[in-house]
């Protein structure tokens, strides 16, 4: 069995930062459902992730430049995480992976409408959606107008949600 | 400590498909190094795959529906591996990883100039790769006229590889 090497290809470095899948969970919680702290990325969780997992999770994610964590002043003893610049901008990456997800894989109505909306909306609305990230997480001050895309995201899914659950009775 | 659950999300089904990283290396692979059989893609990989892990994850990748399998008429006792359409229209996600990973990550300059070209290029090169990939691996008529992709970033590679070594002394 012959050792495995490292390479400068830009695929192989991207798929070695996200080293399995949980990570990248980790990364579209904190994005698409603003889940800041320790206990909300582990109870809302719909993937069930298990809090060893989350913990090593979030370790390697901030050993690798991709999120930051500090005290958070609103509630004592708990901390916040927080996406930096180098996680925004997977948000094309998200976009691609949903879009491809949804035409190919059994996907539920109610996660695939946020996918939907970023494939539709394309550029702009990536664009629109880090500058909206960059205010949540970096601090950078809200562009004055700005349209919330997070918001018509959440709208969109919480709307498919009520229909789905109507339907189930 | 919870179990864990599926869930209907395209970016975590689209996640569990990929199950770690080598599956995307392969495709990678087949897709921009047109290596079709187990011989090359072991003896060529960059990252130094085993011969263990090759089997695995074709096998893997067989089950998923992302490659088929077939004896190659050109070579006795040889299989042939091919992308499939739903591997093929993964051409946009590796276009967007490709680009934030030469944006953030330490690349070699060999190793990304494809991942330059498709990014400048935009979805019009990625459009018409898939299309060539879609004569290569499913066997679609060639468009009369149509430029090849896969050509122009062969030769984009070998270029810069040339001046990289010839640098290098």
């Amino acid at each position: 069995m012959r050792n495995e090497q490292r390479s400068g290809c830009p695929i192989n470095l991207s798929l070695e930062v996200f080293g399995d899948r949980w990570s990248l969970i980790i990364i579209r919680d904190m994005m698409f459902g603003n889940r800041r702290h320790f206990r909300e990325l582990l109870s809302q969780s719909e993937e069930g992730i298990a809090s060893n997992i989350l913990s090593a999770r979030l370790k390697h994610l901030l050993d690798l430049g991709m999120i930051t964590r500090a005290d958070d002043p609103t509630h004592k003893q708990k901390a916040i995480y927080s996406l930096t610049e180098k996680a925004i901008e997977l948000v094309p990456v998200f976009a691609m992976l949903g879009a491809w997800g949804r035409r190919h894989l059994p996907v539920s109505r109610e996660l695939s409408i946020r996918a939907q909306l970023l494939e539709e909306g394309g550029s702009d609305t990536w664009v629109a959606f880090m500058e909206e990230l960059r205010t949540l997480h970096l601090g950078t001050p809200k562009r004055p107008g700005a349209l919330s895309v997070f918001a018509e995201l959440h709208a969109a899914y919480e709307k498919v949600l009520t229909e789905v659950e109507t339907e189930a009775g």
